[in-house]
Parts: structure tokens; C-alpha cells; sequence
């Protein structure tokens, strides 16, 4: 700043960057009693901790797109001094994929990680759409058995019920790409032979069949065939299929039944003999039932509409999903859907390496899991402020620090008023903070060794009815106590308001 | 990914990039217990948490140089699609003084606030310095007395004694910059009627003061003087005062007495007439006061060669320094210097609304500080892995999941073996994750209904000590137990490992 002289900048403008948010208090405790909750899950089935670099350069991201000169798509991404390009990463995963590679010789096999923290996305902000969000994963890097992937399915209910949700309120839904896969095949877009081929349509295929729940029937068959129009008449690109193509996908999304076991017959005659198919079929069987032997069957459906927008899963996917609905900012009722989700990913790694490393997670979207709690009433209420030490007097500060570390050191959250101004300043800041008690020593206190202590919750319930001055004075939300006895009676009158 | 058609890439590189870092397993965990117990007494204190975007407006950080096209000069910066320049913060001043100007209505006032996360500076990477690093504050907002910057010291004590460092294994030295002003009034570089003037030369000053432990004092002389030239050959500009003027900064960094009240007295002929001058010395005699009525005074050092080298600093100005020596990489006794400080700034939301708003507050050095608690001894050994439930039947799967599950239901951290390979490779894996224990189960246990457990701590223990075969079979590191009691009996292994 010093070397440069500026004329006169307008003033800067104090906003959160568009797209972004601020946490303050309550949001941030409730978040991160809600990631400790999930973190204790993780870390008890033998999980270690993994906290990368926010910052990646973009080829190991794997978001470069040729075609554009500058690598922005859907990433904050900038140049570095020596031409690298960096970007921020946009989920953990791909991070995860970068650190295995890097030191797979030296790290476990398999590696099972779990990370928490924030990830960025170049999207359009929206109402809810944020660009920065907290995610929250658990890996296992190098398990290729369908067991990997039912642990999985397991402790996401058991996080799901760590942080506060009943057993009854959630399902988690399973399903399998190489079902999907089989299903192509026998619908004319995925050639065994030539993998390659029909990728294009293929790519539609899933992401239209991924928003079947805000799409429905008829928007999914037009954009497996010619195309949609929205309401607003945006045209989104079709698949292409013929009718009786389209019938097939159709009869794969539709093809859940009243249980799991009918689900994956009706499934096993979809695929034909793919051998993808009947693979996929299999592996369902079985974390089906390897789930059942863990826990209660009925939070685990087979769900063939269940795909993952995601293009690099390659065979078992799920979702957690909260049952109940919530009211949304206009009190409107909503369900919530999926709060979680994952599945295998065998060729992420392979980018770096060239080897195929077979790999499963799952990753919580904390945002939305915090909505439903907050729905259940299953946050921590943390919005009560600190006990406040009032300053009748300037001069005796240090007394006043001293009460207020004498409560700290009994436990109890306690500040000296640091701002100016006269005992109702005071008593309204102590408001703000939703303190529970404030303490007032003057000089007529200090004469006689006492001090007075307020209740300011009762004290303002108190207020909303009564009528006179004199029946505000004759309340019991304050009282005189003996200044050695501070720390004890401030206890007693937490725990009162308390109670 | 389906969209572009790329001819075979070559392979990414898998590495951090450049002057960043990936932490693992012990490494997550021993900082968040530290900043966990730093959160505490910030909590305690009154703070409240505050978790602001990681991105910022680049006018918003104010670090825009007019005379660059493109704003990267110390920070990590990009251009959004509607050409905002935005960028990572730096630090978690900044930020706050942009949150507290946008919400500034809505906020209690004096506004107290803590803030744990990462920062991220666009700077040359070197041995120790990263470019990204964790920052831990706490500051107090419209509070413009002495008493808040005391009380930062004060909690700063109580937040390095909450990690493990001892009360005698620190200090804390307090400056003013005012005392510096006042002493740059007598030099002649500083004018109260005409303040811009010189500003430049100040600035030099200031970061030549800020380096006196580094540069020495002829070093400081030169940077005083006409400027440093240093092994390398670099020159640095100096500030270009005569040789009285430097007299008077150099007689300021060696005011330093027996005593804070000699120090004080040696600051006050220093100042001479000069009104900031005598004002930062009545504030430091009451910041000593307040201190020493709060906790033992020897801890409090006043030093008038600190003076912190951030330009925005308007006031009391203080460093936590851990006074004893740990050994850098290559074995060589070293001081780690300031882990912790802060001090006052006045005029930092003023950028924003024109109001001046008083501010202090403190920043803590995370990984400075955990290098001090690890040369101390102070952090938790997390590094012991899960109880590995190894697969002898892979058909069993289910049978091993259930026992790992009866094993976290009994709060010990289990994991069913999830990769591939026979017992030799099961048993490494659980040696690489440093696995107390290993249950075994093969169909002869099963159909006697026992399991084997291995206290792999114990057999590390013993295999450095045997020579033959039988004699590894005869220790007593594996047993065998009833498969009912599996849980209890690995309680007990455990107990006995960890005594």
C-alpha cells in the first residue's frame, strides 16, 4: 500500500461475492457438531482423516476442455506464474484420485479415507445453489468386492443415525450401472465390442434418466427421443433412440417391484444375456443381502431409477434419501430427497497410473442432511450468548476481568461489556447476545461486597406482562448476592432459567 | 466428458502443486484437537464463531494495484463471468472487516467473533512456506478501549496454555505503535499536520524494525540508511534517513529495560512532546497494569522492537513467542519465534463506509504452534489404527461385518479387511495401518465357535526378539477365545497393549 499512491478509490462495495454465504454462530456449531458426529462414524469403522489441498491444478482435475481457451468450466480456475493452470477442486473425490495415485506406494491398500471441508463450483448462483459447499466423504481405494460397496450402504445409515435421524425416516436406494449397461445393450446403444461408440447418446441417456423424479415419464421420453422443450422454451438435446429403444429404458426405470427379490428378477429379464447385465444383477443380489444381514431390510430398496448423474460410476450407486418432508421458505411441503449418495468408481485413478484401481464411497451433502435436522428439531439450540459483566466504572476494569475469568473458571461462558456506553447500552447488547445473566457492580456494591445479578431471560419474559415500573422492581429476575458467592449464584440462576 | 471427443491426452501428473500440501491421518487430527481447545477458550471468552466464503471480491481485500493488469500480487485472484475480479483470502482480517461492514446493523456491537480456516497467499514456495496454511482469530469490533487489547493478550495466554504449552515455556511482548509514531515524530518522518507525508519511508521503517531479529542491528542501520545489500547480492532500498534519525529508531528498538515501568520511562523521554507518542506509552502502562491484575506479570514483556510489520496496525501491537529451542530438519537448535499476534486497527472498516470502527485482535500461527507442541511432546498419538477383521472365506463376508459391528458397538474402531490377497497380506496391511489387534476366523474356529486374536503390538514387540519359527508360534501375542466373548477379550488385549 505504501508504494503505490492511490487517487481516491471509490469505496469498495462490503458484499459476500455472488453465489457465495457468510455462517455465523449457531450454523456454524450446528455444522460442525453435525461433521464430528459423522467424522466419529467414519473414523470408528477405520476411516483415517484426508484434508488435501483446496487448490489443484486442473489436469489432475480432469475438467480441461480443448476447445475452450480458458479452463473455466464449472471451475474457478486462474493461471499460475509459471503457466500451470490451477483451479479450486469441485468435489473430494477428485482429489482423492490425484493423492492415491501420487502415493499409492507408500499408503495402505486399500486406503480408507474420509474428508470433510468445502468445495467450489463455477455454476450460476440460485435460490439454495451456493458455489461454495461443504461435502463430506468416506472412500475405500483398491476394494474390488461388492462388500466394499454394502459397508458403504451400511455406514451411511449409520452416520445418517449418528447425526439425529431416526431409523424410520430415511431409505437408502441401490441400484447398479452394469444394469444400466445390460439394459443398453438390449436397447441398441452400448456395444460390448466397441465401448466407444454411442458414448454421446449414452451420456443422455443417464442424466435424463438421473431427473426422471423432476422430469417425469413424458419429459424422459422426450429427451431419450428427439428432445425437450421446457416451459421456458429452452430446448435440451434427445438421445436419439427409436420408440422401441425408448421402451426399453423405459421398462428398466420402471421395473422396481413390492421387493427387492421380484426387483431383480424383473431386472435379470430386462438385460437379456448381457453379461454386464446379469453381472450387475448379481452384485445387487448380493448387497442386498449382505445389507440385510446388518441391518433392518426395509431401509434398503433396489431402485433401478436410482443412476447417479455422475459419468464415472461404474457399478453399484446409491442414494440416501430422507422420507419426511419439510416446508420450504414459502411453507410449502417438500421432501427433501437425497441427502447422500455414491457408489464405485473403478477407473479414476487410472488417468494418472494407467492401472485400474477399483474404488467405492460415499459423500453427504451437508447442507441438505442440516435442513432435515433442523426440520426433526435435532440441532442443538447454541444461539445463548455469553454472561455479561457490566462496567458501572471505567477505572475498575481489571475487577471486572477478574469476575468474568472467576466464571470461566467455573465453567461458565463470561465477558466484560468491551464497548461504550451507559448501563442500558449495556443491558440491550447483552439482549443481542441472548445472554442469560448480567452482572452490575457499582460503587454502592463494592462499599458492601455484593454484586447484583440479572436474569435476562426471565427478566424479559417477566416484561411482556407486567405494567408499572414498580412491578418491574418487585420482579425476581434480579438479585443481590454476596461478590464471593458470584460464581455459585450465577450457576444457580443458569440452571433455573435452564430448567 | 461425453461431449468432447479428446485425442488420447497424456497422462496428468498426480502432484500437490506447487507450495501446497496434503495432510494425512494424524496430522488432520492432532490440529483440530488443537484448534479445538483454542476454539474453546475463544468460546468461553464470548466470541462467537464466524465461517466466511473462502472467496472475496479482490476490492473487497483491497489488495487491487492499480499500476498490474492483473490483480494476482500476493493473492490468488481470477475474473468472474461478469468480469469481478475475485480472489482466495489471505488471511481472516480482511474478510471480517468486509462482514462486519455489510452487516453491521444487524450485528451486536462490540462485535466478537472467532474464525478457524484455511488462507491462501500467492507467494514463492519455500522450505516451511506454503501457500495455503490454517489461521486461528479472535478479534473484538467497535470496542476502542485498552481493556479489549488486554484482554486479547490475556485470552491468547489462556489459549497457548489450552494446547499444552506450559505458562513458563512463553511470553508475550506488547508494543504500541504509537510509541513508534511518536518516536518517528522526533525523528522527522512523521508529521501530524501533514500525515501522508513520508509514508514511504515509514513504511521501510517499519518492516526494517519488523526484521531487527533477522537482520541484526547493522542490517537495520543500512535498511535505516541508504539501503541493504545481502549475500545473495540483493539489494533492498532503504529509507534513506540521516544518521541522527537513525539514532533516534535505533535508540527506540534498544529501549528495552529491566522492567515495563523502565521501559515505559525510557519510552516516554524518546517521545518527547509528541502527543501520539505519550498516548502509546500511557497505553501500554495500562495494558501492563491490566495484564499484571489478570495473570503473572513475567510472562508480560514490554518491547519496543516489536512492532509487527502489517501496515494497518493503529495501536497496541503484541507477539506470543515460545521461549524454548527445538531442532529443525537438520538437527540445528532453533527459536521458534512468534507463534501468536495481533494488535489494533482502527481504520479497517472505514475502507468501507468512511465510519472509523475501532478493532483488535489476535491471529494464531496453527502450524508454528503445532510445531511447538510436538517438540514439547503435547500431541496425542492418533496413529494406532482399527481392530482389522481379517477374511479367511470371502463367502463369510456378512459373518465378519456383524463381528467388526459388535466391536464399534463396544466403542472399539474395527473394520472388516476389504481388499484382496491371503492372510500374509491381510496381516500387513493391518501392520502398515498399525492395527492393535487381528481377528481370525477360519472354518475350524467357526465349527468350534471360537475366533483368534493377535495382539499385533506385542508380536511387533516379540518378532525383533525370537529366532526361530517355534518360538514365534510358542509367544503369546495370538490366543484364542470363545467367539460370544469376542468383544470383551479384545477390550482386554487392547488394555493390556496401552499399559
Amino acid at each position: 500500500m505504501a508504494k503505490t499512491k492511490i487517487k481516491k478509490p471509490r469505496r469498495p462495495r462490503a458484499e459476500t461475492p455472488r453465489g457465495f454465504r457468510d455462517y455465523f454462530g449457531q450454523d456454524v456449531l450446528q455444522r460442525n457438531a453435525m461433521l464430528a458426529r459423522v467424522a466419529e462414524v467414519y473414523h470408528a469403522h477405520g476411516f483415517d482423516p484426508l484434508e488435501s489441498s483446496a487448490v489443484e491444478t486442473v489436469e489432475a482435475l480432469g475438467k480441461f476442455l480443448p476447445d475452450v481457451d480458458r479452463p473455466n468450466e464449472g471451475v474457478f480456475a486462474w493461471q499460475d506464474e509459471d503457466e500451470t493452470w490451477m483451479a479450486l477442486r469441485y468435489d473430494l473425490t477428485a482429489p482423492l484420485a490425484r493423492v492415491y495415485a501420487q502415493h499409492r506406494r507408500d499408503l495402505p491398500n486399500p486406503y480408507r479415507r474420509y474428508a470433510m471441508g468445502p468445495v467450489w463450483r463455477n455454476e450460476k448462483p440460485g435460490p439454495g445453489r451456493y458455489r461454495q459447499f461443504y461435502q463430506c466423504d468416506a472412500d475405500t481405494v483398491g476394494a474390488g468386492s461388492v462388500a466394499a460397496d454394502a459397508e458403504m450402504c451400511a455406514m451411511l445409515g449409520s452416520a445418517l443415525e449418528a447425526t439425529g435421524i431416526a431409523a424410520d425416516d430415511y431409505v437408502i436406494r441401490v441400484n447398479n450401472r452394469k444394469v444400466l449397461n445390460g439394459v443398453m445393450e438390449v436397447a441398441g446403444v452400448l456395444n460390448p465390442e466397441d465401448p466407444e461408440a454411442d458414448a454421446h447418446a449414452r451420456g443422455i441417456v443417464l442424466r435424463a434418466v438421473d431427473k426422471l423424479d423432476r422430469l417425469g415419464v413424458s419429459g424422459l421420453r422426450d429427451l431419450l427421443g428427439a428432445g425437450r422443450r421446457d416451459e421456458s422454451g429452452d430446448f435440451t438435446e434427445g438421445a436419439g433412440l427409436s420408440p422401441d429403444q425408448i421402451a426399453v429404458i423405459l421398462g428398466f426405470t420402471d421395473a422396481r417391484r413390492e421387493n427387492g427379490t421380484a426387483t431383480c428378477a424383473a431386472l435379470r429379464d430386462l438385460v437379456g444375456v448381457s453379461k454386464a447385465g446379469l453381472e450387475g444383477v448379481q452384485e445387487l443380489e448380493t448387497i442386498a443381502e449382505l445389507l440385510t444381514a446388518q441391518g433392518p431390510a426395509e431401509r434398503i430398496i433396489i431402485d433401478p431409477s436410482v443412476v447417479r448423474g455422475l459419468g464415472y460410476y461404474t457399478g453399484p450407486v446409491f442414494e440416501a434419501e430422507l422420507t419426511f418432508e419439510i416446508l420450504d421458505e414459502k411453507g410449502r411441503r417438500i421432501q427433501l430427497g437425497s441427502v447422500a449418495g455414491g457408489g464405485r468408481y473403478d477407473d479414476l485413478v487410472t488417468r494418472f497410473t494407467g492401472e485400474k484401481v477399483p474404488a467405492t464411497g460415499v459423500s453427504i451433502g451437508v447442507d441438505r442432511l442440516l435442513a432435515g435436522l433442523r426440520a426433526k428439531g435435532r440441532l442443538a439450540d447454541n444461539t445463548q450468548g455469553p454472561v455479561v459483566v457490566t462496567v458501572m466504572d471505567r477505572d475498575r476494569t481489571a475487577d471486572y476481568q477478574a469476575m468474568a475469568a472467576e466464571l470461566r473458571a467455573g465453567g461458565i461462558r463470561a465477558e466484560v461489556f468491551m464497548g461504550g456506553g451507559n448501563m442500558a447500552k449495556q443491558l440491550k447488547y447483552a439482549d443481542q447476545r441472548v445472554s442469560p445473566v448480567a452482572v452490575i457492580e457499582g460503587g454502592n456494591e463494592r462499599e458492601r461486597g455484593v454484586v447484583q445479578i440479572k436474569d435476562l431471560a426471565l427478566g424479559a419474559r417477566l416484561a411482556a406482562n407486567i405494567e408499572t415500573h414498580d412491578d418491574w422492581k418487585a420482579q425476581p429476575a434480579q438479585m443481590e448476592v454476596v461478590r464471593s458467592d458470584l460464581v455459585a449464584e450465577v450457576r444457580a440462576m443458569l440452571a433455573r432459567a435452564g430448567g
